[in-house]
């Protein structure tokens, strides 16, 4: 099943149910949003099931032609955000490039921190940020969005928690990160809004490529119309049911949290590529001494898609513009 | 004027409007929610203030005794929960106890992780956590509410978007909080759920002790039934509104974001104590080469209350117990 939300105004916005070709579109009488239909999923899964069926049978009457540029993120608001660094091989390169010792533990126990999450933006969505001097980054990375998850749930059992898989680019402004990361508080104003492509999707739609808690898929990233990457998304180094459990170890998760798995990224980044520019620049500090390849400019466009194993996308694509914000 | 929120069931809870004395309530008519109050809080500001005014005077036929043990937080979730560490005095001992290099521009640049903001507890309620082993903390602290903050608001325009104020207990989990920071990623597991005490208050409600952007009056601390601490909230290194303005730096804060003080803490610790237990520990580390105080047991009460110069409670006491969280 494929889940959008349409913006009207509302802070949660108005749930719509997608066909699997992400053409046509229906808006449930019963289920008004996706953060309600998400509290109480076990109703909520069979009702939108039927329209989704109906949808793709071409049988929903009140169906209508899905427009991208009017939809706000799945959710545009969750209780709780939190990105992890899931993926060794960009965690291993970015301590090199910040002179930074290896993270004590980091192969035993994920790194996460918590994003903001009442502000998420739409796959079309400009992205508003103050300063390019920030150093402005995109990050493709996979997320799952859970029921309420009770604290100290194990990650044996987290996994059946996991309703919907989404796509996001994370964005980052590295010039502040390295700064926040040094204070040892994490990521804050080196975190700004994120943004997530059309579709959540349940599980069903990922078929095998759904293994061990991973989406063994590429994820296919270009920037300014020119590719840049396509790691695969499988090479976790923890699945998402343990990510889960380590956020739910001393609190509870509530229905709509999303939990992100951090850049997506392969050792073989030489050959396929990155999912965001501070790894390119420290594979070229790595080569070459030092990074040559700047950080975004306003303008700059980003396009985040994946597909699968038939070159369909699943998720729909992220298109979307860094632009100067608006002074307050 | 002082607001609570009674349980109802709800996400939200029911707004309540509190007598100054904590001890009369009514339930307006037309505001159902704080967090909604707070969405268009110039149309809610002096409809809120009439029934505050007949409360106070005794001419509201609608009020009844407020009671306490049914209060949630005053926003049971808020959009965003920002957290300081803006007492340099409790920095500068944790830096030196925990043998960390003193972080780099802190003087100059706030501290601040993102907590989570989906499930506070009431000023009643037990604080369920899985293990005492983590090393269980308190820490009485000052938060600001906000109305909507665009990004890059200034320090100087920050301070009109304070509306109100909250007295909270952001429980620490100290074992995990070690590592958490040696990572860089900041504060996840070792921050369980806020605790707030029972209302929020307007800036008129604390008269003259509000001053360049600090509330000037001691907080009291029990732990146990015994006096821990009496540390003055008005030794903050940094205004709310230069800490309102970091958190929006990159990103806009919607409205009922709550931004927090950190531990509050005086240079003269030795003499006023402290208003968590790390900071004992850290005194006693220094003094004696160890910390001998431990952490709280299951069972274990603190309260947490801060009186006007005529000794009036603001906002009422958080009394709470830790407790064992169920397994799930």
């Amino acid at each position: 099943m494929k889940l959008a939300t349409l913006k009207d105004g509302t802070r949660d916005g108005r749930l719509l149910v997608v066909s699997r070709d992400l053409r046509r579109a229906s808006a449930p009488d019963d289920i008004r949003t996706l953060l309600g239909a998400l509290e109480s999923w076990t109703e909520s899964l069979p009702r939108l099931q039927r329209s989704y069926d109906a949808l793709n049978a071409g049988g929903a009457v009140d169906a209508f032609d899905l427009d991208t540029t009017r939809l706000a993120a799945p959710l545009p608001r969750a209780p709780q955000w939190l990105d992890s660094s899931a993926f060794h091989s960009h965690g291993d390169l970015l301590d090199k490039v910040f002179g930074m010792p290896p993270i004590e533990g980091k192969r035993e126990i994920p790194l996460m921190y918590q994003g903001a999450s009442d502000d998420f933006l739409g796959p079309r969505d400009d992205m508003p940020l103050p300063s390019e001097a920030d150093g402005i980054d995109f990050e493709a990375e996979i997320g799952v969005i859970v029921d309420f998850v009770p604290m100290a749930t194990a990650a044996a059992s987290a996994a059946s928690h996991i309703k919907l898989f989404v796509l996001l680019n994370d964005a980052s402004l590295r010039v502040l990160a390295g700064r926040e990361i040094k204070t040892g508080f994490g990521f804050l104003q080196s975190k700004p809004a994120t943004s997530f492509a059309p579709v959540a999707v349940t599980v069903d739609e990922l078929g095998d490529a759904w293994q061990e808690g991973r989406i063994r898929l590429p994820v296919r990233v270009e920037w300014n119309g020119r590719e840049f990457g396509h790691p695969d998304a499988g090479e976790m180094g923890f699945g998402f049911h343990e990510l889960v459990a380590h956020g739910a170890r001393t609190r509870n998760l509530h229905a709509g949290t999303i939990i992100g798995s951090g850049t997506i990224s392969n050792y073989e980044y030489r050959t396929v590529g990155s999912a965001c520019i501070a790894e390119r620049r420290g594979i070229e500090t790595v080569d070459h001494g030092k990074a040559t390849t700047a950080y975004m400019k306003f303008g700059d466009r980003v396009r985040i898609e994946m597909r699968d194993r038939e070159a369909r996308s699943i998720f729909g694509a992220i298109e979307q513009r860094m632009v100067e914000a608006r002074r307050p």
